[in-house]
């Protein structure tokens, strides 16, 4: 066995959809790069990072691995070696995302499971719906995914508030709040959406506290990752009416266990971590775009820090 | 009785919303204006044209007519009088009208009927979502209502046609369409929106030809007026599964009867005519836009044309 050439770099598939990124990437005919199948002989793996964390110890030749996910969890266990380069997928799932959100909200705001019931009952329901044209949102995170959000949110006219450890890089957030400002950014928000990553300081940041500082017709969102919240204080708000409901694409242990309370929470959505699918179109872009930087040695893009954990 | 004073002018206010109105406008302290209870004093009447057309024939010093609504179809009636000055409520339901149709097109796109069924079921929906970005929609009219549709279906990264008489004005619709070229212009479609008024060229031009140049998966949505759909061809299409789905805001009948079989009818969505609500604060805007040109003498905005019916 071996490489098939010496200095040439080998790629490992390790993706549930690989036939279609090995169609893509072989159209994209990238200098130098060979596909490989073997395991051992592979500088750099493209693939889901918890079909990845399973070879890790055996990728005795690695270099880079490019997640075909956002969120790269399964391999940033402390127990895991981190000596090579690892890059999550950015820059695609923000217009999916702001899809789902602004999907969301107008169907909060046009009540349209209520119409749909109307309809079942034959009732010619003319009751008025509302708009997001000045309501406020706040933002739980603004990478490049809450940018994008943000950008959609202008759009329609909404106020926009941002939390963020320090950055202010969108000119789509109105204002922002850092560190100890959490409940004075959340206070009188109509909507709460976290896109937070899972981190040590995002845990359960979304708790009791933070939604009393909510107005009770006020939606949270959470298409971050589940870790973010507090589930039973959450449960608690929804069901004593503190707040209008709950649209949640990502949970604390996914998929959620057939006897987990939000399956029957008043007011509570969810979509099954749907928000943001990976299309092996759009990550093979960022792939290839990374690959061109590698082969000229340059830094690649979307690196993650193993430390801060995103 | 009598006037108040010999020219100011006189208001009626003919409107469900009367009180509203009533604050918002004496709030604009809009020079010379008198705002009176009387019939036979008026000279400028504000409200929505089916309470208007009872009293058309007592308004003996009539000038001035401001519809609360964009359709104004009571007061056209060839039977009725014109000689004044009809205006309709224009510029202020596009930003409405767009969150209602992107609403419903990002439901369609994420399931979201379905996913609430697959919650409901305890079951987790993995199955892959739609995106808007790339998909074609096509414009049945594009007035200042159809130009921001197309304004925010081009923000979301659609391919935007339009069928217009001649007008080629909105520089968000991708490829004009007129007269003859109406099958041309629904081939292919993923997404179909009428905007159309109701007017004797518009009368069931959503016929069985049209709806079968549509994909199977293509979906109708009516925001216009509900003269323009041929309701047998509709209920055919949907439940031969010719049309993936139908959200009709309007309907030739209003309320809809209870007999009526759109009730029912496979994948057809109702919404009552609530898209795009008329809000006072809105149309007291246009109003006092427009009676600031009125004092002045110059031409009014928005001014109908009762041949052409808008």
């Amino acid at each position: 066995m071996g490489k098939i050439t010496g200095n040439m770099p080998n790629l490992l598939l390790l993706s549930k959809e690989e036939t279609i990124y090995r169609a893509i990437i072989e159209a994209a005919r990238l200098p130098e790069l060979n596909i490989v199948t073997q395991i051992e002989e592979s500088d750099i793996v493209l693939g889901e990072p918890n079909l990845i964390r399973e070879t890790l110890s055996h990728l005795s030749t690695l270099k880079w691995i490019q997640s075909t996910w956002a969120g790269v969890e399964p391999l940033l266990d402390p127990s895991l070696r981190r000596d090579y380069i690892l890059t999550n997928a950015r820059g695609v799932f923000g217009r999916l995302m702001s899809e789902y959100v602004i999907g969301y909200l107008l169907a909060h705001e046009r009540s349209i499971f209520e119409r749909m019931a109307a309809q079942r009952n034959k009732q010619w329901d003319k009751s008025l719906t509302g708009t997001l044209h000045g309501k406020i949102i706040g933002l739980l995170g603004v990478g490049s995914i809450g940018a994008e959000v943000a950008r959609t949110a202008k759009f329609f006219g909404m106020q926009v508030r941002g939390y963020t450890k320090s950055s202010e890089a969108s000119k789509y957030v109105d204002n922002y709040f850092h560190g100890q400002d959490l409940l004075a950014f959340a206070n009188g928000l109509d909507y709460l959406v976290s896109i937070l990553p899972n981190t040590k300081e995002t845990k359960k940041i979304v708790d009791a506290k933070l939604l009393d500082e909510l107005p009770s017709h006020a939606v949270f969102i959470n298409v971050g990752r589940g870790s973010a919240v507090d589930e039973s204080a959450l449960i608690e708000a929804l069901e004593q009416n503190k707040l209008a409901g709950a649209i949640l694409d990502v949970f604390e242990q996914e998929p959620l266990p057939k006897e987990h309370p939000f399956w029957t929470t008043k007011n509570l959505t969810m979509t099954f971590h749907t928000s943001a699918p990976s299309f092996p179109e759009d990550i093979a872009r960022v792939f290839i775009e990374n690959y061109q930087l590698y082969i000229e040695g340059k830094p690649l893009k979307y690196q993650v820090d193993f430390e801060k954990g995103y």
